[in-house]
Formats: C-alpha cells, sequence, structure tokens
C-alpha cells in the first residue's frame, strides 16, 4: 500500500455495493484508496483479487491498519467498519436486540428475500431489463413485481417509524439507499401505474432523508466522475 | 405461549430456511413449538403474522424468555441465538475478526451474490426449474451455471481449511447445510455432466460432516415427519 490511506477498496464504479461501502468510509471519517476493476477485462477474476475474495466479486476491503484484515460482502463490510471504528456509535445499534434488528435489516437487503420459492431480488430486475439475450416478459414483470413488494415492505415500517433499527440512521438505512436510488430513477420509472411518491409515500421520505447527507452525495459524485471519465 | 417452549418458530415444512432455525435451536438445546405456516392458504401474509414480520415470509422466532422479542430473516436468528445462548462460543466465533468473517459468510450464504449484474442465486433454479409458467432455457442454463459457481466457490475455500471460519464448525457452515442438501441433491442431478463428489470433493467432505451432525438429522427428521403427514 503505496497510498497512504487507511482502507484499499475494490469496487466498481457505478454499482450499488461498492459505493455502500464508501458512503460508510465517509461517514466515519476513513481514508481510503478505491481501486476500480475493469469488469470488460475481467479484473475481479484476477488471481490477484480472488487470493483476497475467492467469490471473485466486489467490494472488497483491506484494512491496512489492522493487519491488512480483508473482508468481503457489502454488508459484512459495514459492520466490520461500524463495529471496529464507530466507537460513538454514531449510525450503529448498541444494544444487543437492537444490533440483532440491524442485522435483520441488513439481511433483508442482501437478500431481498426471506422464502426460497418466491424469487424477489431486486437486482434480477435490472439484470433481466438489460443483460439477458432472450425477451421475457413474465421474467421482468415477476420481478417488477417483487421490487414493489419490498418496496411496500419497506414504507409499511417506516409510516410507523422514522428508522429501521431505533430512533436515529444507522448502517440498516443506509444499506439500500444506492439501490433504492436506483430502483426509484430507474426500475420504477419503467413500471406502468408507478409513482414512488404517492404510493410508498413513508419510503420516499426516508430515501430523500438518507440522499440528503453528505456521505450520500460524495459516493455518488465519485460515481459520476468514473462515468465521465469512462465515457471520454 | 401456552405450548410452554422457549420459542416459537413459524416456518414451512420443506424450505430450507426454517430447518436452518431448528438446527441452530437444536445445536443449543433450546425449547421450541414449531408452527407451520400453511402457504397454499396464504398464511404467511395473514395480519397475525405480518404485524410480527412485515416480510411476510419465513422463518419468524418469538423468545419468551426475552419479553417476547421478535426476529426473522433466518441468518439474523442464528446470529441472535449464538449471540444470546451460546455463551461457551460451540458454534460461533469469538473474536472480532472471526465474527467479522462470519458474517460474510453468512451473507454470501443469504445473497449468493457480490456483484449486482450478474445475478446469481441458488434460489432461481428451483424456482425456474420447478414453477414458472415459461420454459426458459437460457434463464435455467444462467442459474445452473451460477448454482455451479457458487459451490465452486466454497470447495476453493473448503480444499484450504476445514470450516469457514477459525477451526470448528461455527453458524457459518451451518447456514449453507440444508440449501446445500437440496443443490446436491436434486438440481445438480439435473446438470449434465457434473458429479458433485468428483468435482467439488472438499464441499463434499465437508457437507457430509455438516449432514453427521444430529441437529441436522434431526431438522430432517422434522422435515420427512411434516412431509409424511402432509401427503396422507
Amino acid at each position: 500500500m503505496s497510498h497512504g490511506k487507511q482502507f484499499t477498496l475494490y469496487t466498481h464504479g457505478s454499482g450499488p455495493n461498492g459505493l455502500k461501502v464508501i458512503i460508510v468510509l465517509e461517514e466515519l471519517s476513513l481514508t481510503y484508496e478505491s481501486n476500480y476493476l475493469d469488469f470488460n477485462k475481467n479484473e475481479q477474476k484476477s488471481p490477484a483479487h480472488v487470493a483476497l475474495n475467492p467469490n471473485g466479486r466486489i467490494p472488497t476491503l483491506i484494512d491496512h491498519a489492522n493487519n491488512d484484515f480483508v473482508v468481503w460482502e457489502s454488508n459484512a463490510i459495514l459492520l466490520y467498519l461500524v463495529g471496529k471504528y464507530d466507537t460513538t456509535r454514531k449510525l450503529s445499534a448498541e444494544k444487543f436486540e437492537e444490533k440483532v434488528l440491524q442485522l435483520q435489516w441488513l439481511f433483508f437487503q442482501a437478500s431481498g428475500q426471506g422464502h426460497v420459492w418466491q424469487i424477489p431480488y431486486i437486482g434480477q430486475a435490472v439484470w433481466f431489463k438489460r443483460y439477458h439475450h432472450e425477451k421475457i416478459p413474465s421474467a421482468i414483470e415477476r420481478y417488477q413485481k417483487e421490487t414493489l413488494r419490498v418496496l411496500g415492505v419497506l414504507d409499511s415500517v417506516l409510516s410507523k417509524q422514522k428508522w429501521l433499527v431505533g430512533d436515529k440512521c444507522t448502517i440498516a438505512d443506509l444499506s439500500f439507499v444506492t439501490w433504492n436510488n436506483y430502483v426509484i430513477h430507474d426500475i420504477c420509472t419503467d413500471i406502468n401505474d408507478v409513482d414512488v411518491e404517492k404510493d410508498f409515500p413513508a419510503l420516499y421520505k426516508w430515501h430523500n432523508a438518507l440522499v440528503s447527507r453528505g456521505s450520500v452525495h460524495k459516493a455518488l459524485a465519485e460515481r459520476e466522475a468514473f462515468l465521465a471519465a469512462q465515457s471520454q
């Protein structure tokens, strides 16, 4: 590590899971070097990266201040960061039961699921829409429906409380923001008869409160800069 | 709670995520009452269940010995159980960094993914194969390929170490067993040219070590009893 920052982050310029880590690093004022892997060159599957992360995906984080400790899976990274560096519990739960609820929402975010036969997964909607070489209307419809169901679950909870866990913004809330930004401004615009602000008012308000944070601005700006550099 | 047991578990008789919780309850010798929800009657979406679990899926756990504390998302439930009741760290990590790696594998298990554009998700393979009303060969092929990729990631790690975290079986390992049982004995039998024992020897050995545990036997027996009762 010649860059002099505390962390090295292997990420991708536009995906939500790397941005999620950047948001929490920014929230905690930690220094990091973003190392953008080129997926067109399959760099995430390179022997050097797979030696760090056998899953061959991003994000992967190295903490140079902790014997080069390596962790992957974005929500595990968030939990590592707050467990070790959020000593004042600025954005994480403190009480045992609240920590468990924080985990519950992080798993809900990561899997978008809870029952194995009804395949949810917001990511699917993106992929089916953009990349699948066959047109599969019923699959697209299914994933759009599931996307709205997940938004509905969040809205039902947030209509009764301001934050997912306790009385402050935690990593449980922040874990959703990059995905929801994409869902609200891309996926949902293609679904007929959906108006997120009107149909999911509590979710919409919560999402806007998250987006207004400096850390989220900075992460989204980093993404814009990356995309601008790519298109030159 | 008139059943006199410490926990009430809302589950489904045959799905892997409820069984996963039963395995850890058995490992910790905790008493529980399984409450099987009838998905044909949509009982998981009933107002009574959604009041406990806004996601309307299973498993959902209530701990009557802790002010009826409610938690859902199977891997959050496992972390709750070991955090509160595995005081001797029989099946959970103790050191901070190992706890983080335990989380990392639990998120990998829950999401089966780490990068948003390459949709994995073992569950998809099951669903596409069984329930989708259209035949979608490319989607089936994609999910079968992803299933094998996930098995390959596990095999690559387990060829260098006996357990996923530290030097003992933890909830990280146990979180995979019900899914892998299904994958090995059902999904993979339908994929051409795959021999799990030969192609993923370290994974196969690890899986068999997990299956030989009394807790896993008991959970699988509970499933068989449920299915037998259903078919009468």
